[in-house]
């Protein structure tokens, strides 16, 4: 049997996001645990008493019918999978769940790996406003126009607000769903889901057939955070699961935004409190997202500017301190704000702004200029 | 003649923030500059040619006047003068205007330096949405409900509903005019005006009868900050005179807080611009203003909670970054983050948030522990 077939039996067998199953297949390889698991060994406590449903299983003839639904199964080894996902497996557990999916059930007409290389989730709440559906599309709209994919969860309010805003930017969106992408759910959104599935990808690590439950959403979301390079979460009540999609996201090092709202408006607190603690960072648009999540120099956001004014100084903060990091031996934050002449404070600000453009980075106990994107003044331009 | 004399003749003489004046002032004594300006001689080019309009002045009689009117002038060296205004000494200048107040014409009933000792400075856009006006006057009145003095502008918009929510809330407000305390600008704020004149203060650098001007305006507002150990902008347009208010603010190191609002609102895009780059705080209310401008330990915003779930865990964040930060020896925010189990960008914004509220204190390359905040386990309760 191969690892492929292995994982494909797995996969059905198991619930997504399985710690102690991600870790023996880590360690033993997915055929040995498989075999194992098959012949009634207890595998460290994984999955006793499980060998006669893998015996009633049959993953070649699985993979057929897959395919006879334009479904196929992506794993580890294949050129389509995505490297990004490897961070799971460092990034923790939530419950016990965690770690890289066994393998991906993909429907769509691109490359999973290629479409993701620049992917931006866009997520939020299902009970959104009007407010939050508009800047969602919006900013989905920008990312896409951008060269992004959007990776959203398929949800209605502000995930489908998400794919839409993509699709309206011609550019490619992926929903990653928490039941087999053969179904619709919401049912609602059938339209749609057919319409990504012929023009974008559909992604679920759960097998065809299965239906979705609250643990398989909060599996869903750490494959979101993990296909993309940031996570915007536009509107997010303080129990929702874009703060959950956002949690993985950090806990991989990758960029986490806040779109603010109204502070009168409950679909706007979980966000407000993820900017407020540090765990996002503020943005107002696709500007905003483009400059945090954009390779190097890529994308500038304007600088929102009214008529010239003594306080206009205040938006060269930022530049000013790009200006005050040093090229080669890296310094501190104290000594980087009496170089810039602004407070500790805002030099932290900006250094995080900079460093999520790609232009600074931390190393040791300091930060310095990220060597690839200094132009020297004396080169010429090519 | 008095140093009080001298101060109140200059005062009618010099633009408010004269930050040449103010040096030569510091240098020399208010009476040696006043005399020398008197006898024609030139003050190191301070207004030159002014010997006759100074000998034309009665500072004397202006003072009984002034009192006559219910108005006092109040200067260094008064009980009543409030010592955090020397701050204003050393946060620099805009266009040439800074520097400490060479006095403050009062009106109203209220110590200055008693009621200022604890306030909040809540200003924002004058073409306010009822949004920024409901939530300006919302903080208000719980600031004040909490013993805060609420110090603004006493323009349209953000400016007085500040002042009526302290008003609804039953604690003092303070105004700060770029006209004489005597003057009601604008005219629809004459009551409202007034009714401050009787309950709390009316202030002004500027001598009874004068009018306002747009240079008057923006040294009013470092008055302002000045006067306050924290600044909430609540709305503010890219160029509102509101984010200068907040400059002057973050010169002094003082705290400055920003109510985010939809992205869609012009009024709220100075703000989310300050919050983006780092020179404000996100506030969503009175709760967290007050946790971020109250003495140790005096006020603590709830953390907002949904029904229990995963992620509810995450709003202990700030609590394990306090728990990891030392008592004696300072750490640095690397290590920091690797006791409290979170990445180095929550313990630095977790670390800005505890130092708001008094409880660590950044000494030498680290950070630990407010002395007088660490309370020992084994002592007693008194």
């Amino acid at each position: 049997m191969s690892d492929r077939l292995a994982r494909v039996a797995l996969s059905r067998l198991s619930e997504p996001g399985d710690l102690r199953l991600r870790r023996v297949v880590r360690e033993l390889g997915a055929v040995r645990v498989h075999d194992l698991l098959r012949e009634e060994h207890d595998v460290r406590g994984v999955y006793a008493d499980v060998a006669e449903r893998l015996r009633g299983l049959d993953p070649e003839r699985e993979l057929e019918q897959a395919a006879g639904r334009g479904i196929r199964f992506v794993c580890p080894g294949d050129a389509e999978w995505p490297d990004q996902l490897a961070a799971l497996d460092a990034a923790g557990d939530v419950n016990g769940r965690g770690g890289e999916p066994l393998g991906l059930w993909v429907r769509g007409p691109l490359d999973l790996a290629a479409v993701t290389d620049q992917a931006l989730a866009v997520v939020g709440s299902r009970s959104a406003t009007t407010y939050g559906a508009d800047v969602a599309g919006q900013i989905a709209c920008e990312a896409a126009g951008a060269g992004f994919a959007v990776v959203s969860g398929a949800a209605f309010g502000i995930d489908v607000a998400a794919h839409r805003g993509a699709l309206a930017g011609r550019g490619p969106t992926v929903a990653v769903l928490a039941c087999g992408v053969d179904r619709a759910y919401p049912a609602a959104h059938r339209t749609v889901l057919d319409y990504i599935a012929g023009t974008g990808l559909l992604v679920s690590e759960l097998p065809p057939g299965c239906a979705p439950t609250r643990l398989r959403f909060l599996s869903r979301n750490r494959v979101i955070a993990a296909l993309s390079r940031g996570t915007v979460v536009v509107e997010a009540a303080v129990r929702s699961g874009a703060l959950n999609t956002a949690h993985w996201a950090n806990r991989m090092g990758r960029i986490v935004m806040g779109v603010p709202g109204p502070v009168t408006s409950a679909p706007s607190a979980g966000v407000h409190d993820l900017i407020r603690r540090g765990e996002a960072q503020l943005v107002t648009g696709g500007a905003d997202v483009l400059e945090l999540v954009a390779a190097v120099g890529d994308h500038l956001a304007p600088v929102p500017r009214g008529e010239e004014r003594v306080d206009d100084r205040l938006s060269l903060a930022v530049r000013q301190v790009l200006d005050a990091v040093p090229v080669a031996r890296p310094a501190g934050e104290t000594s980087i704000a009496r170089t810039a002449g602004l407070s500790v404070h805002a030099v932290e600000q900006a250094l995080r702004r900079l460093r999520g453009a790609g232009l600074v980075e931390r190393v040791d106990h300091g930060w310095r200029r990220t060597p690839d994107t200094v132009s020297s003044p004396e080169a010429p331009a090519s």
